[in-house]
């Protein structure tokens, strides 16, 4: 006999935790068709030549590969970024341009699994590529904030999407005469000015450039205020730095009337990966300090490993398994254990039939009810609909049947009725 | 640069082929929960211990299997079922039972891939765990008959669920005087009777018992007939054959109010596996001869791998692609090849306000809008719908704007109407 368990970083889901996630995935995916991004899908297993070599040294570590009976070199993938770029690379032709799409799918990580670290997990990804308008990139924006709205995000500034834009940075690197060839390396250092905060960020840029420019640097990204008092501030530098993509970007999010409250303008924001080249952005949910709960950006170059055409680009991924965290701790999912409403019993052998028109009537009405799938103790259907959620349950026995009734009971309050069904019927609509 | 590919029996699905998929997927889910059964999910990646040695010697081939870096023997699932019996072996105590539960995932062979089979692939399973009672074997057929209804199979038995019990094939087989340490071997040659036909099963039966009683058993499971006429004639037989479950299966299928037309005694249908124990069901779609696009049936011993306790039950796996391939082939598919119901246009820069504005109004009237995400050439927006499968396109250039009207125009009439944006969204609704 085998022990039952399963890999750690891998995870079962049982009905309760399910409806809540279902309830969390097809809302997001509703909000995504919303704004006419249209689903694709891709492999779980491509060749290993697909997937390695584009997360780096640590992302080849990262990711599970295999020989196949034929001696084929596989991987499971890593992400569904560089799937996307494949499947683009391959169909263009096909695909209208610009090109929305979004894509669900699981994704694997050969990980020490930690708190919220997982070696299998969700990604839900939306992405325009083929267009370099600022508009695509305010849009995006948009879909997450119906996104958090959606999902009861709805006190001012519960969520906050905080951006800012590649150009920014070197517009101010520039300024600071800095190399672009630095660039990079800085800007990996500046994205980790969440985790070990400014100082620590200045002493390690200290470290490339010059402590002066290092403090200025560390001094314009840090910038508190309003949007607009940040864009001052950042105007009245006496290096010309050019913010025009910020305020054009503002302007077009409220176009989508995303509230200020939700669009933090923060020139912090730096977002480790190399091939961001425009509006980057991360959510965060400040209540529930988890870290950002989606995350994306503008690209230049997304197939270029596939083919030499370009297709620029802006998306983002929303972290399903962050969200569902913050949706708890704030009490935002829904309370519902189980999809159905009613349990219709089945008082004893001849009472069958009965109960299974009962359950065909509810069905009809578009209630979504379960038939107890034997007769049994009466107490021992009541107790399955209270394990299982169900929050009202039909008895017909057989004084009800005579008299054509039935009873409803609610679970939670004890209040119990009996009537005709089509009253019961109504009752619960 | 690296040739875009993926592997042989893998597949990229595109906006216009996953909107039908998951038209399909959506329709099935919905249906399990219009029945009551709730949502589980297991991991992709089990250890080795958990999958291998329960599909036979092919099963243990077709399986994917590695080790990861640390050394862990890792699989694939080939299935959803073993996975859910080591999930219901950890979890019975917290789970409701009878368990109703469906689950839907992708799974993976390391076949040979070919015509309609895939090395990874979508499996859509409902079971009802822990209960002998014949009227769960009967809502599991009530299930798929409202499956097939919904998805389009409407004409009088354009779906077929032909069914048979173990129990019978054992009375029968009984009833012939063979030994019952020889009716898996027999049940597994009756199972071929639709691919090889009577006479070759008749044959091949007759070199494990006698020509005259093989002759006997072909004869017995291929009657015609209406079911009760099987029924009787099965009752008529010299040897006493128990056909009882089979006419109480029947009575308890009409009280679910499935035709007599979508349901077919069928002696001859065996199903392979040998873990089956009463009732086996066969979907199948007499118009497209692909073969079963759904199957299952009662089982004794679920967990037995995984635990000294016995957990009997029935369930059915519904074979999606087939089912897809039936649609297809019937005009059962939904012609729109997107999500969205209407593109707003984007005249010019200047007009990008009053586009999103458009854009917003529809949204909020719950109609799936698109937002064409840069200004550029009408005829190139126009395009763009036309080749996504967007049926309207909403224009709004100066003269509009000036008026507070906007222009809608369907593409395949070419109908075009200009009026105020309210009008233009009763239309639409």
């Amino acid at each position: 006999m085998v022990k039952p368990e399963i890999l750690k970083g891998t995870r079962d889901f049982l009905p309760e935790e399910m409806t809540k996630r279902q309830y969390v995935a097809d809302l997001l995916r509703k909000t995504f068709e919303q704004f006419g991004y249209d689903p694709i899908e891709t492999p779980a297993i491509e060749y290993s030549k697909t997937i390695l070599g584009k997360y780096g040294e640590e992302g080849n570590k990262l990711t599970y590969r295999f020989e196949d009976n034929g001696g084929r070199d596989i991987c499971l993938r890593y992400d569904q970024t560089v799937p996307t770029a494949r499947l683009v690379a391959t169909y263009n032709q096909e695909l209208p341009m610009p090109f929305k799409r979004y894509q669900i799918g699981r994704v694997w990580r050969a990980d020490k699994p930690a708190k919220g670290r997982f070696r299998e997990f969700y990604q839900f990804d939306i992405d325009i590529i083929g267009t370099d308008s600022l508009l695509a990139d305010a849009e995006v924006a948009a879909v997450m904030n119906r996104v958090y709205l959606n999902l009861g995000f709805t006190k001012p500034g519960q969520f906050r999407i905080r951006f800012n834009s590649r150009r920014l940075i070197n517009s101010i690197l520039e300024s600071l005469k800095i190399e672009s060839d630095q660039f990079n390396s800085i800007i990996r250092i500046i994205d980790k000015i969440d985790k070990i905060g400014p100082e620590a960020v200045q002493k390690e840029i200290s470290q490339i450039i010059s402590p002066e420019s290092a403090q200025s640097l560390v001094k314009i990204i840090s910038l508190t205020g309003s949007n607009q008092q940040k864009l001052d501030a950042l105007a009245a530098l006496p290096a010309s730095i050019d913010t025009s993509e910020i305020s054009e970007f503002l302007q077009l999010c409220a176009g989508f009337n995303i509230a200020e409250s939700n669009l933090v303008f923060d020139p912090s924001i730096a977002r480790g990966l190399d091939y961001y080249t425009g509006i980057i952005y991360e959510v965060e949910i400040p209540e529930a300090p988890i870290g950002s709960v989606c995350a994306g950006g503008r690209y230049d170059n997304l197939c270029e490993m596939f083919t030499k055409q370009k297709f620029s680009g802006v998306g983002v991924a929303f972290g399903f398994d962050r969200t569902i965290v913050a949706m708890e701790e704030l009490n935002l999912l829904p309370e519902n254990k189980t999809n159905a409403q009613v349990l219709v019993t089945v008082f004893d052998e001849d009472s069958i039939a009965s109960s299974q028109s009962i359950f065909l009537a509810l069905q009809e009405s578009g209630i979504h009810a379960e038939l107890y799938p034997q007769s049994a103790k009466l107490a021992k259907q009541f107790k399955y609909a209270d394990k299982k959620g169900v929050p009202y349950v039909i008895t017909c026995g057989p004084d009800e049947q005579a008299q054509q009734q039935v009873t409803l009971k609610h679970l939670e309050t004890g209040d119990q009725s009996t009537a005709s069904l089509q009253e019961i019927i109504s009752k619960i609509q």
